[in-house]
């Protein structure tokens, strides 16, 4: 058509959300794992398949898939980041020309349904509170391991305020000390590169994670969501050493106090009416100081979000 | 046009998904409610607001919408059953043309936050676990009252079997003796009418009858989800003299037993795939003998899903 | 546990979203047909599945689904109410305990991508504007079809009044004389038992209706929903002389005027918030005079909405 | 707690999904734009509002909320594209501690309703084909601007082949040389700087490209997804010389051809299931030679997704 010419940039390849459910049976006790797996691949080589239609180096999207579920068999899966962190390395691996990839999990999590006060051995009702999340991303001949959590919803009625803001011809919000706060949390943490090699207790860590985030944004008297944001990560990053930073996406998810003045009623902070859209969208990281930046962990990524 | 005549038939109107949080704060120890609630008015003598556009008697939706928010400070939320009987009888009283209508509710559960092992007093994460559904129908001068759940998400990883079934040329299911059960439930009781009368610890009831449910499917020995779904409503009535009837939709959510012989592996119901769509779709209804009919109840309600 | 004594009632049962695609291959130049299927059963016999979970006489839902795919084959997709029509006839003649069911599909529509101003032979694009919908239900010896239409989305930026409404303590809407009026439509139209045995050109008159109800949406000068909703039925009904009654569920979509003034604008009716939640929700029938009613054929049809 | 230490690292904040609707009506013939604006600022002097929940360079949410509907009545809306870059240059001018952010748009399509053949005055039905995407970034001093397109869905029924990938112990996928291949797609194409300042008809650029993707998705013979990504952004960098590069995701959303052998019926490509989960996922980007890359461009943009 005309003499423009153009290159490959970047890209991958692979299959996504593999809903792998794994039951471990080996007593009449079951457990269960519940996850949404996806697996992409990367490579120079593979350059070949978008610019000529050539498949010889393609791992097929299905044999990824394939893949998947035939290593909840093999390895089990002690927790999602060692699942992911075993997928990558399979892939990386066998195949040569398979340079890195980024592997993403989300978990849902079930508890036992209780039948005359025992949890049953092999019976589970979805908990429903909060996903949780990883992603290994193998880059330059380096692997990144995040955990994370989204989709947890915290409400404060009281301890939050929103003041001191600057004015200028569009501003109307009036300022308030005392409003409810609420948001859905999406955080991901980062591990240090050598607290992964040296090993982790990835499911033991998420349960710290996971009240750390809810005890810190119950106890901050909040100035701002940003503030609370921040003092999440830091306690998060204080309580596990082998935590490098966290990303928070944190919706301000409005709740109004309804006017009720026109029917003679005072309403002081009782009946809210909860927004949808627009909603505030704070999001930011927190930072170990001294640990090694490490951008490329976060490539592809849902970033903030 | 044509000499076709027509005639308004069956309808309703009103304000959907009002989205109302309640915070009790007269101590420090604060309470939430959080409900979704619809307002919906019939009367005859609306006709003329669809033939003519006369709009002389219609209760506006926003009206109904400040009457919600209003009442929420007014006469607070002790249940979202007598929530909205007290908006039904509003609707039905403060304006005479006004004959009935329906209400809906669905209630999100919040828990107290965990700090130092304690109940925070104004910070809460949502449960995530089930939605709590209500349904006032005032109709023909009489009032109908259901509670319910949904999204309550349940499996058996074994004590499950599907075998049986007649086969026909279109038929190549395999018999199990053993299968994971999935569904995720929606069920609506209705309360029998003396007993609305008499008046009901509805909140107590909710508990109640959402651990039965969970109980009773964890119990049951399943030979079908028909079975294991007429057994919860079974043991749902047995378990409360109020409810007249329980009705069920649960789908059956596959969790496919995945291929894993290509690749030399077992697999003894140890790896799953879950799958989205198709599913099985079982709905059915259990009744108290001696128990009134009463179909009007169930009229618009979302039925059987 | 009890001498409580309980009773089946009313249920059904079968596999939901069955999404087939068919594609007509006969010539180069393809045709597609895209359709979710969902079947589902009912027999006073099968009463002993959820009794007893004796499955000797459930058509299993697998056998269900296979049916429907076999029967993309065997018998083609003239329309999706014939091809359900087809599907019922199956189930009830084939079983002799299969008394009846209920069998819905919602179409998505594709056109043909333009290559050169012409439309190719086999590559398509999805319409994206509102999905056909179509029910069969065999009750009682009898068989209802229902056509329609949801997501269907409509906006009129002028030509839409609402005033003339009763006010009462918590009446605070200002009455307006131009507004937008936005709506998303969902209808279903019950076609009458002897056209639908005469024949009936489905696909025309799906597309004739569809027309008509824009159309009539548009040239309408609005008072109300209410009116324009029963003044789309009417115009439907005279448009076809094989529909007994259509139903409406159409919620207003509110899109409020941004108050402006605090920046010194004004706002004539230009600029607008859309808003979620609440909407306003009517609902409503309109029934051509003499056709016979026939509430059993909308029994567990997605009422309204 | 302990002397761990911490720091502020990527951030920013804002209020998202503003849903402006804007209504030109100058003349009895009116115009619609539909748009859902997101606005995050970003700047080094913020840090304050993170580590000390001090808000007094804080540009309130709800200013920028405010500043968007203003600005769609005091600049209207030409172009998502021209509408954000009024707005960032707004927030980066008039506050000198905002250093810079991203402003993101989807705007809704509208066509006329059709009345007697001719299309109405101030009566629409929302297109519902393809959702249009805009961004504005500026960083470090540099304004970047993306145009795009999501949900654009897609199928070949012939026309499309997949072979000659390499097989290991995991590959059961069969090779074909005729399959469906069917896609939803999301396309991003950046403007090279220059471009974008001597100005560009947005609008007619987006028709044009949309056009282009289309018809270069239906012309290409296809031998894997990824050859058929490369060629529509190679087409759509030929078509328009304001563009730098394109960054496509591309689900590969499986259609099986479903087995009927056990009915006794051959199935050449007619019969198919569309499938939900899991699904390929092919993403790559198409750089036009002699551009200068730009990453920062694409910072927090939802990555290939």
């Amino acid at each position: 058509m005309t003499d423009v010419s153009v290159t490959l940039g970047a890209n991958k390849y692979g299959k996504a959300e593999n809903r792998v459910v794994r039951i471990k049976r080996d007593t009449a006790r079951h457990e269960i794992t519940d996850l949404n797996v996806t697996s992409q691949l990367r490579g120079e080589k593979l350059v070949d398949s978008y610019l000529a239609g050539d498949n010889s180096l393609v791992v097929a999207t299905d044999t990824q898939k394939n893949t998947v579920f035939a290593f909840a068999k093999e390895h089990g899966i002690a927790s999602p980041e060692e699942f992911l962190l075993t997928l990558g390395e399979h892939f990386t691996s066998e195949f040569e020309w398979i340079e890195g990839g980024l592997w993403q999990a989300e978990q849902y999590e079930w508890e036992r349904i209780l039948v005359d006060g025992q949890g049953h051995d092999h019976s589970f009702v979805r908990k429903g509170q909060g996903t949780r999340l990883a992603t290994v991303q193998k880059v330059d001949g380096e692997t990144h391991v995040t955990g994370g959590v989204k989709d947890l919803v915290v409400l404060k009625s009281s301890g939050s305020e929103f003041a001191g803001f600057p004015r200028d011809k569009y501003t109307t919000l009036v300022e308030t000390d005392d409003r409810i706060m609420a948001t859905s949390v999406t955080g991901r943490w980062r591990f240090l590169p050598e607290a992964v090699e040296a090993g982790i207790d990835y499911n033991g860590l998420y349960t710290e994670v996971s009240g750390v985030l809810l005890s810190t944004f119950a106890s901050v008297h909040s100035l701002a969501l940003q503030q609370t944001l921040f003092e999440m990560g830091r306690a998060v990053i204080e309580a596990r050493p082998e935590i490098a930073e966290v990303r928070f996406a944190m919706p301000n998810k409005h709740h109004f106090v309804y006017d009720l003045s026109p029917f003679g009623l005072e309403n002081p902070n009782e009946v809210f009416i909860a927004a949808d859209r627009p909603y505030g969208l704070i999001e930011g990281t927190v930072v170990r100081d001294g640990a090694q930046p490490a951008p490329a962990a976060w490539t592809d990524v849902p970033t903030f979000v």
